[in-house]
């Protein structure tokens, strides 16, 4: 591209950064427009799309001190992905608006769109369009459309008696952040895991073939997101503590920090896994482990750890 | 609801605010999952999706002290519906994002959910999902997806001696933008038509069944968007200025404030009014009026004004 990558992105102007940022989004078979027009126009499946919206703000969301651009736009992407996954849907697209300063680098401007495409193409979704505008803070805009192949699975459908289970790891962001916020850059895998999380893909549609009743994607905190299932279905979940993978960097984290490494696996936020319930009896396979009941009797939209109420359940809820 | 209208974003939190905008947005029948979930899911036709998203930043894209709760609503929908209008799509949902200082009032933030619902029922679209998140300034994003009905219409298609034409009003926001960068409150007409545009819906999927070539919506002036087909198509478009309809009311403002009132209609944005390419001979319904014709020759990509290069071309584009 003719695009000076050394300068700003207020020095290229807008048209300039849109042409050399959409031009490294690659596109799929299954996009009939895509960048430069009013709309994209993406191909869907069994008459619905799944469409979810997010908006990421800088020093809210994300530091550009903490996590390079590429990471931020791995992340933009990973977290509005895992939202169509957390359907039992299969992304296809992300579309995207970035609020740029001025005096942002227009490499920032490119690596961020390349961590973004990355993210995508990772799971076939193309990067069919967005917006490009000026603000005083980064800020950005990801929606993610997806397809249906095995059903829909909502937050509302989970039944008394069903096993709870969890895809993916959780409480390695919420580690990581806490040595980040701390100063520190170590252990590397809980910092690279906040800066890039890494979502079950294909775990979602897994669980909506395996016929689960209810599931969402851990983005606040695992007694936060189960509390929104156990809502939404009116029962009771029990999550027994001894079946949560507490794994040896967040020791060493609790450890360093003095804080009781469970913590980081029961409200942390940031890693994108699938918590869903199951009829009792489904056989699971090895992505998914089982971490606890529907309870027959209990509050509704309540939450217990080991049949007692937690000590600590808030999760991330802005404004707060 | 019990959400206190008289309090802050802040004070209410995320949640409560979430439940109470989006228990105002009604779900049409073509919503299968609305807010509430990980993601929406709503029913598409002839099997794709037609999608576009907008960034609008607090002072940049609308001011607090010019336009209402409501105003800004009913503009960040009507921006994004006209978006898909564009492509000779019909607008079926919303999704939108709204980053929120904590002491924006709940009052504004439900007042803004409403002017967006209405913008969005008008034409049938539901608004089913979105993001709220904590932001110094206010922050919105809007995703509309739309369902084709009459094919496709993108800028890329004018050919030689196509006609050019234009639905819906232009010139009077700009024509409003000017008049309050002043100070002034009238005439209303044209501020109203700053606060809340009024795209020709329809007038896109009218264009798709007439076999229009291109078409784009006007968001940052006339010259500059007749350009952006004129690019698209490598094609010079000829426009002739005593087709362009210059109403009192910008007569008016260009005579109080000493400006030339083509020139709103030539550089305006932000009516969000169609311009489109047809084929020569083409029978325009009443809805669209020829302003011009794609050149037999001329340089591609060029636009002009009764045969020569116009003084003042340049519409909106951001960093400049």
């Amino acid at each position: 591209m003719s695009l000076d990558s050394s300068g700003t992105v207020g020095d290229a102007g807008e048209f300039a950064v849109v042409d050399a940022v959409t031009s490294r989004f690659v596109q799929g078979d299954h996009v009939s427009v895509g960048p430069g027009d009013d709309a994209a126009v993406v191909a869907v499946q069994g008459g619905v799309v799944i469409a979810s919206l997010d908006l990421l703000i800088q020093n809210r969301h994300f530091r550009l001190d903490w996590s390079s651009a590429d990471d931020i736009g791995h992340k933009a992407a990973a977290e509005n992905l895992s939202d169509i996954n957390a359907m039992g849907g299969r992304p296809t697209a992300l579309l995207v608006g970035l609020g740029a300063p001025a005096e942002l680098s227009t490499a920032w401007a490119l690596q961020f769109a390349d961590g973004l495409a990355a993210e995508a193409s990772a799971v076939g979704a193309s990067v069919i369009g967005g917006d490009l505008t000026q603000a005083d803070l980064v800020t950005i805009a990801v929606t993610a459309l997806g397809i249906c192949e095995h059903g829909i699975v909502r937050r509302s459908g989970a039944q008394p008696g069903d096993i709870v289970a969890l895809a993916g790891r959780q409480g390695w962001a919420a580690a990581g952040f806490a040595v980040l916020a701390r100063g520190f850059r170590s252990p590397r895998a809980v910092v690279d895991a906040h800066r890039q999380p890494h979502p079950p893909y294909g775990a979602g549609p897994q669980a909506a073939q395996l016929g689960a009743t209810a599931m969402i994607d851990v983005s606040d905190g695992l007694l936060q997101d189960l509390g929104h299932i156990a809502t939404a279905s009116s029962v009771a979940i029990d999550v027994r503590s001894d079946t949560l993978e507490v794994a040896e960097p967040l020791r060493a984290v609790g450890a360093a920090l003095g804080v009781e490494p469970l913590s980081f696996v029961l409200t942390g936020g940031d890693d994108y896994c699938l918590a869903a319930t199951f009829p009792a009896g489904t056989s699971l396979p090895d992505d998914w482990r089982e971490i606890g009941t529907v309870a027959e009797a209990g509050e509704p939209g309540s939450v217990t750890v080991d049949g007692a109420v937690p000590e600590q359940t808030a999760g991330h809820q802005h404004f707060r």
